[in-house]
């Protein structure tokens, strides 16, 4: 096996090289002083290009074959135990990357690197001001690069095609297309009963409440919204609870408070500080150096509870299954998630399936109360529970309900597929994001802070990255479904504050295989069958009826 | 300039590459979690080896030729205009360094980083529990490792002149010897003066009175020593007010407002925030990823200000030198200081010829009692300044007065010589540093953690780093009396909280040249002449004269 030690320790520097670049990453994100990010991006820069260059060298190439060979990995197809083996894998994995890196030139990857890094910083800077064309000219060089990527890598029919596969390997733009089309379909009229059509007829306030800016520009804040919802609900007719539950999310929650709420609930969640902690960042993300060093951010807002609360545990989650990776894949290509919506599915599990439970609040809210007295003292756990999960058509993403949440996605899925095929120029993409936020939302920001610049992504060059957000919502509904046959008693130890048989079935399932299986392969493996969106709608259906009283 | 401009260029991804360790290794002092440690070793070993590699490359070596031919650098002296450009300067130093570097094979760097990166996390933890043992091994293999380069590197005499010239580049073992022999033969009677011989007789207790670990061990808190105190200031039979000032030192003083007090002198100071931040760590250090992004760390106990106060002025001394790096040096070897001592001239400068200065407590004293009322409200700024120099023989080195400090680094000095030349056992250091602590202070600590575990440098491989510390004394008041020739208001302009006079000196003279001379050339140029201990000394002498009523 010396094909597959060198071949091993080749790939170990590369992993060092971009644990080194995830590092520099998280700095720049938490910590780093604002004039440092020329000589940061000239720091990440060369080590994407040398993590590039290392992995693309020939004799790379070469101990693939060679190790291929050692193993004869050939013999072996996807049902065959030997497939399963973590050298086997290895060699599956690392092949298919090296064939897609050695595609794109090192020169394009350090540009790419320079790019996005400037490009962040002027998003930051872009947003707070709420000025789009402060970050207009960045766009453009992203949107540039992030095409002669797409040409370097190749495709057959949508230059969609091979950016996506970056990030979720055997999904094509036509099957996100489909997908798309069906939850529409569904959604809509589920949406409408639930808001009593208020999308529908532009009757909804512009903004969600209590949107995360909201504190730094208060002349923006309507009161009026208060008096819309009751009219809605009266207007409803029905006896049912309002849908829209009285909003006790936006009093003042103590920033230290709900700081320790929330480690305290992902230290119950099985959260491992010695490997891992949190900072906060102007936008929440996960990063790792490695499974023992899990890096979780979140940002805190005082008069917005839910940006704080939901987003640690869906941080935690997304830390949980980078902590499960088993030690034998340190140091390889396999240390990593087995796709974005895999990794978005284990996020939105314990954020939303766990976390906007009504077992789980039995368990916490009392606790919840307990930190927030002042805030929280007219409040029950129904009334809560119902707060959390009020279903409202909004402008920010990351606070969106469940329901009208892939709405953003399928937003964000247009506009990159016009950009990327030239339909829309980067100039008129406001314009063209209040126009999509108006057909499948019904409402229009007031700033491009609450539009178009709100999100991180296309900053950093991640184009293509937005639909396994949509796609983790399903396999997270997928993957729940499975893991309730097998603990039948699941909802009893949620409110009992256990997790402990849910971490390790997850481990066990998902985490410790890391990347060694397509997303695809593992939902096959699992017994949750192939991708499908069926199991989510059952879970919203069934969820949202009962709220609502109504038949969805 | 072909050459010159390849030249440049290569060493930016060096300059990069020692970046990012740079930034790995202020995360693993300040934020990174415990179980951390093997991956980032791993990450760290990397990064050594590949920022040796690619400058040792032989191109880099043909490269410097050619760039000198370019320049036509042979034709001209240290006193032509020319050898003073930037471009002949990176060439010259750079060469400098190339000469060295290949001398060490890659492998040993890499063994030598990885030692030093599991050795800090171990010495932390022996430190922790004043457990030497648990340090022993990796000490071993730091120093076995350490030899090994020495070797690789070369000497006629001293095992440690190569190790030194690391650090202090043109600077012999031997001359360090001479110089220690002065300092000792003028200071030993210059402390017996100002303790009243009281070392010498060992009446001393044997810990300073809020030593940094003393919350962790309260047992060892002894009351007998104000005591002492008294006795000795009586027996000196003098009118002259006592050497000893009361201890207000040791009262509680709020983190928080010491955080505070310490930022704001350090923005008075100059420090940039835009281009540098402050954080805490175990042990302070400073570190720079460029010169536009600076990072302080302290330490704050709240029952001991100095620790905190003095460790901010004295990190951001260092700071300042980093910032003050001109702009074209950025991503070459020439954005460094010019020798430790140089370095540490800066650090020394702030932190004590100006902060522990009368003048400055003139201006500070009232709002330092102004963030502590409780603790100070009984203590004038007389008080409080000869409070702040007291003299007395101390067991740690970062909170010695600066008569007895030298003394420390002579304890130093001489066991990495004795370790090196085989004369002491690792397994008898803590035996032969208690020796040479009753020899050169008078006393022994109790503990290892207050003796031979107190500093992180030997854990990180840094043997032959600690002389650099005296120099830098001696350094920091030659350069102050120099510069006190051009500002002759200085003490005025320090005493109204003005600094901008004395950064721009320093920016101009010192900063800005970065690494293009040793500290000799740098010395000569600015006019303080050759390297001597005579300003430092005299410094001494006027100081405490004023302060003990005696002539020294």
């Amino acid at each position: 096996m010396r094909a597959l030690e060198d071949l091993r320790e080749r790939l170990g520097v590369v992993a060092d090289l971009d644990a080194a670049a995830a590092v520099l990453g998280w700095d720049q994100e938490t910590y780093m002083p604002p004039g440092a990010i020329e000589a940061r991006a000239a720091q990440l820069t060369t080590l994407a290009r040398l993590s590039h260059e290392t992995f693309t060298d020939e004799k790379i190439g070469r101990l693939l074959d060679a190790a291929a060979t050692e193993l004869d990995a050939d013999s072996f197809g996807s049902d065959d135990p030997a497939f399963d083996s973590d050298d086997a894998s290895l060699v599956r994995v690392a092949t298919r990357d090296w064939e897609r890196a050695t595609k794109i030139p090192a020169d394009l990857v350090a540009r790419l690197a320079h790019a996005a890094s400037m490009g962040q910083q002027a998003w930051q800077r872009a947003r707070q001001a709420s000025d789009f064309s402060a970050f207009e000219d960045h766009l453009r060089t992203i949107l540039e690069l992030t095409r002669d990527k797409a040409e370097a890598l190749g495709y057959d029919d949508r230059i969609y095609d091979p950016l996506l596969a970056e990030f979720e390997p055997g999904i094509s733009t036509g099957e996100i297309e489909l997908l798309f089309a069906t939850l529409r379909q569904e959604l809509v009229p589920i949406v409408e009963a639930l808001t009593d059509g208020a999308a529908d007829k532009g009757e909804i306030p512009g903004r969600l409440d209590g949107s995360p800016d909201k504190a730094e520009r208060p002349d923006r804040v309507d009161g009026s919204e208060h008096d819309d919802d009751s009219d809605r609900a009266g207007a409803s007719g029905s006896t049912a609870p309002p849908q829209i539950a009285p909003p006790p999310l936006d009093r003042v929650f103590d920033a230290a408070a709900q700081w320790d709420f929330g480690v305290a609930v992902i230290e119950d969640f099985g959260f491992d500080f010695e490997h891992g902690r949190q900072d906060r960042s102007a936008h929440p993300f996960t990063t790792a150096f490695s499974a023992a060093d899990v890096r979780l951010t979140t940002r805190i807002h005082e008069d917005f509870l839910p940006a704080g609360l939901f987003g640690t545990l869906h941080e935690c989650g997304h830390g949980l299954y980078e902590q499960g990776f088993a030690p034998e894949l340190a140091r390889t290509p396999l240390a990593d998630g087995a796709s974005l919506g895999v990794h978005e599915s284990q996020s939105r599990l314990w954020e939303i399936l766990v976390g906007r439970s009504r077992p789980f609040w039995a368990h916490y809210f009392p606790r919840l109360r307990d930190s927030f007295p002042e805030s929280l003292d007219d409040i029950d756990t129904d009334a809560f529970y119902r707060a959390i999960n009020t279903v409202r058509p909004s402008l920010i993403r990351v606070e969106a309900d469940e329901v009208t949440y892939n709405f953003h996605i399928m937003v964000r899925f247009e506009l990159e597929n016009a950009l990327l095929e030239g339909r829309v120029a980067v100039g008129d993409l406001p314009a063209a994001w209040n126009d999509a936020m108006e057909r499948y939302l019904g409402i229009v920001p007031d700033s491009d802070a609450d539009g178009v610049l709100q999100d991180i992504h296309w900053s950093m060059g991640a184009i293509g990255y937005f639909p396994t957000y949509t796609l983790g919502n399903l396999m997270s509904a997928q993957i729940f479904a499975r893991l309730r046959q097998d603990i039948p008693d699941l909802d009893e130890q949620i409110a009992a504050g256990r997790f402990d048989e849910l971490l390790a079935w997850l481990r066990h399932n998902i985490h410790r295989h890391g990347r060694k299986f397509t997303a695809p392969e593992l939902l096959e493996r699992i017994g949750c069958g192939p991708l499908s969106a069926e199991p989510w709608l059952e879970h919203i259906r069934g969820k949202y009826g009962e709220l609502s009283g109504k038949s969805l």
